[in-house]
């Protein structure tokens, strides 16, 4: 079974929902003119819109009418895709969902734009819920993830707790995103205080347990199914918590300090791998994973035992047990 | 008398309440961690607050309590701030509030990011006022604002109808932001829907007058108190309207032809800009924006004559009397 099939046939209880996500996107976008349009339409198309997914399966949790949740999916997709256009601009990427990223075939500056112009789409589809706590949510989101990611791109200097601060950046990255896309659907769905805390607890952990998955998936998976070359994080010198983990216990001069101080040739670079790998760091990252997706899972015990809690539970296994 | 002096008497009976929108932006801003503090800081400063006034004059005109429009005012604001930032990437700008722009000191990246976060600031400090009308009035102004710069960084090919492209151009430059600030007011103070209409065409022709003075002002004014090369927006081939009227009446072989052609060398710049001044058709743009600024303050005249409507009126005369 390919990861695609497995997120398929794990999102399949979702699918008429997520084709109802996708019909408000092709309605906001056939509103704009070309060329803009054309181009939004494409950035926005892909992946596999975990996110609108996630909204969509708590309103579905808390046994709600399930339309409006189509608007907030979309708004929180396209969040995603802005953040992401202007994350390959920041990062200088050259391909994103496997289509060379925007910035690479449009000037920087049209690029800067259309981002902009998703932010602003996704605050409207947002702000036409009628909901302004749902915006405070939301504007707070974004915020989170700009701040976070402008620190990333400070020198890291002499960061005091390095664990702390690698859980902050992951957690602006990816699990404040996640969390609120379930919190807006639990307020937009007028779950009690309880719930809404539950739901965003569930995407909080699941978005941890995401990006910690991802960080070791960068330095064992197979690079055909991955997509890229294995180590591109840690060639980039980025502190994820496998490499912090085998630092804890590593020799001054190993290998992968090596790499770290800017020495990374393919040499050096393939013999910090080993040296991570055979240090039992992933191995140790992983279960961090594990952790964060049983709080995760612990989360939805709350609620009563229907088929999206069922879904919502499969997707937090899936997602440390994935290979890409 | 300077022009920086005429704003500020001009704006003297909003100072108290352009201080209190500048303590609600560095309550914010003092939020945020450095370094992205410092420079939010820096960048959101300066400015003559022209929004925010428009802002607090609509709250006085209407006779409410002023406290809430701070928060609006700073909103509005910030949005422009972060529409500044991006743009100055966009058009790749040195220079802004007479300090470096902000891509020439901090990374390309770093500064969208910046940017982004004054986008998701203002969207909170919208969503905070707890009325879900002005989060699409906000929303859909970003929307226009980034979907008319991207239009114009397309070349221009065969546009129909030229000066109804420019005029679409400027309403989403400028006027849209002045629309919207006094159009959020007007609803946030309560007020009836003639009120709303009256204030939002005062916010539209008012940045009308005011986008149509700077295109004029960009061939016409005293380099020194413009603080900028004369011609700059012709030399990049910008069709602003007195370039359209110019070219309206003129021979194919021109001297403005051949620099929108490309040939911008300063004889040729300095040919173009003679022409275009013994032409008339700065005189006549300025016709126009005047106008604009006489609909501006036609529309104040259901409103009781009290302080903040003279100010507003005040505002309009001076827009298109200012010589930078």
């Amino acid at each position: 079974m390919t990861d695609q099939t497995s997120w398929s046939q794990l999102l399949e209880p979702v699918r008429a929902d997520l084709a109802g996500v996708q019909h408000v996107l092709e309605d906001e976008l056939g509103q704009v003119s070309p060329p803009l349009r054309d181009v939004l339409q494409l950035r926005v198309g892909g992946g596999k819109r975990l996110r609108a997914a996630l909204v969509v399966l708590s309103a579905r949790l808390l046994g709600v009418p399930v339309a409006p949740f189509y608007t907030l999916g979309a708004a929180v997709e396209t969040l995603h895709a802005a953040t992401l256009i202007h994350d390959d601009v920041v990062d200088d990427s050259p391909v994103r969902r496997g289509q060379a990223a925007l910035h690479t075939v449009w000037p920087v500056g049209a690029t800067v734009l259309a981002g902009d112009y998703l932010l602003a789409l996704s605050a409207s589809l947002v702000a036409g819920l009628g909901q302004p706590a749902l915006l405070k949510i939301f504007g707070g989101a974004l915020c989170t993830i700009c701040a976070g990611e402008i620190r990333q791109m400070q020198p890291p200097g002499d960061v005091a707790d390095p664990r702390a601060e690698y859980e902050r950046s992951i957690e602006a990255k990816t699990a404040t995103l996640f969390a609120a896309a379930t919190q807006m659907a639990a307020m937009l769905a007028g779950a009690t205080e309880t719930q809404v805390a539950a739901l965003f607890t569930f995407g909080r952990e699941l978005g941890m347990a995401y990006q910690i998955t991802d960080d070791v998936l960068d330095l064992v998976a197979d690079e055909e199914e991955l997509g890229k070359a294995v180590g591109s994080d840690l060639r980039q010198g980025l502190l994820t918590l496998p490499v912090l983990l085998y630092l804890e216990g590593a020799a001054e001069d190993c290998p992968v300090r090596e790499v770290l101080a800017g020495q990374n040739d393919e040499a050096h670079v393939q013999a910090a791998l080993q040296a991570i790998l055979s240090s039992g760091a992933t191995a140790a990252a992983l279960a961090e994973a594990h952790a964060c997706a049983s709080r995760a899972r612990q989360a939805l015990l709350i609620f009563p035992d229907v088929p999206a809690r069922r879904t919502l539970a499969a997707l937090a296994e899936y997602i440390v047990a994935r290979r890409r």
